[in-house]
């Protein structure tokens, strides 16, 4: 049997075959199928896929549009794929009933904890993304205001509680770095900016200088310093690569001589930078 | 045969029962093993268990330590648990052969997947959590700034270019939540505080009445509310139950009265939180 491959129409009249769609199906918040089908999608980098997060299938009647919504893809001849996290076998079996591929996330491994641990899984739906303790909640409420408070040297009122501070010439990552370590780890970190003040010294600017150990250093490659800054200040002396590589290395010559680990952002995401810096300064709890 | 279960002695010299460890496993930055590692351990609320998130583990020589790690927690009698998303099946051996209860997150999906797909995995490693594309990062980067600058009303310069705007009394769980839009889904999101200044009118407060359809509400509890304002003055009005109440009773007042959606955040994380307000705004691209 063949398939028709159903094709798109592009602005300018042009065919192109359609993008497989893949769904993302969770009685929760969606963020665990989401990331491990990413995960998975990510192995197949020659195939174009249009990504539909369904979150909150909790019911019979709430699978059943989506169902609905699946189904008429498999009609179109392009069957969809579908990653779940759902824990109601009722459920399940209405969207294994769609025709589309489905891959159940959880199911398997479910029952191979409960073989290792000799141990029932809970009923209750799995509450990874709930509320959690309220410790917990104000340990990353307090991070988040901490690193607004600290954001590009703003205040440098409270930098003997900061668990890390990231420092870099402007433009190299810092911010988004810092908000991921403070949101997802409840970490406080603070992150200050070398200019060209800083340079004439040899030594850490004086506000970060006592807390050399704490400070986690970026930096980044003279082009790509160059693009993220003409998105902000366009043809100007800030974005030239001339002054993008003589700040990029007198920060280099900076961390080197002061021992201030540090990564170049170029080629790594935001979750990877944090990773890391948390490897580094052996902030895992 | 049974395990000599091994015992931790507490300050005041009670002794429990040692936690069950779970390793999350990974070749680059451990978030999928953890994110659905620990999703799976939610099932089991009776067990509890020591997370340890070992990333980066891409030599053969990087996962003999991990190994041995792993071995002296098997030889102490309570067998970890390895998640992992290992792609290498040298290292995967090896992981197996420490003699811990090893559940691989990836290979199964990955040969499902290529049936369905009808398609080869790559060789690579899958990059899900890599760099990804400029303009990608350059969103994100512009909406954490942009959530910096919008926070609590501190600017409202920009707010017309804002995909939604959170109001609520302080407290209720504003700045995390606007942060974790942004961070993650590369949302402009502004938020603004409900004071008693705002309660005289029957409308929404005059900066934000003309966005009004972006407008999204959150509540919480009068005793949550409590709780949480107490961590910032302790035994103030402004932390009193009454003073809660009555905020909160306005407030939800004026998101009904506006025909504004709003949801109570005593009872959801911020993942929750982000979820509910993306599928209820239409946000989800």
């Amino acid at each position: 049997m063949t398939h028709a491959v159903p094709v798109t129409r592009g602005p300018d009249g042009e065919t192109a075959p359609a993008a497989r769609v893949a769904y993302f199906v969770s009685d929760s918040t969606g963020i665990t199928a989401e990331t491990l089908g990413s995960a998975l999608l990510a192995n197949f980098p020659g195939i174009t896929f249009r990504r539909v997060t369904i979150p909150f299938v909790d019911t019979v009647a709430g699978a059943a549009d989506v169902v609905r919504d699946i189904r008429a893809g498999v009609d179109d001849g392009v069957e969809p794929i579908v990653f779940t996290t759902i824990k109601s076998p009722q459920i399940m079996r209405q969207i294994e009933a769609s025709g589309a591929s489905v891959i159940d996330l959880l199911s398997g491994h479910l029952r191979d904890l409960e073989s290792a641990l000799d141990s029932t899984a809970s009923e209750q739906l799995g509450q990874y993304h709930g509320v959690g303790d309220i410790e917990k909640y104000f340990a990353r409420m307090r991070a988040v205001e901490y690193a607004i408070e600290h954001d590009d040297a703003q205040s440098v009122r409270a930098l003997d509680l900061a668990d890390v501070i990231l420092i870099a010439p402007s433009r190299c990552g810092k911010t988004p770095t810092t908000m991921y370590l403070a949101l997802h780890y409840g970490l406080l970190v603070a992150n200050y900016p070398l200019t060209d003040e800083d340079f004439p010294s040899d030594g850490l600017p004086r506000a970060v200088a006592r807390y050399a150990g704490r400070c986690f250093g970026l930096t980044t490659t003279p082009l790509r310093l160059s693009q993220v800054r003409h998105e902000r200040r366009p043809d100007s002396t800030y974005s030239s690569l001339a002054q993008c590589t003589l700040e990029l290395r007198r920060a280099e010559d900076l961390y080197r001589r002061n021992r201030v680990p540090f990564l170049n952002s170029s080629t790594k995401s935001v979750e990877e930078m944090s990773a890391v810096i948390m490897q580094s300064m052996r902030l895992r709890s």
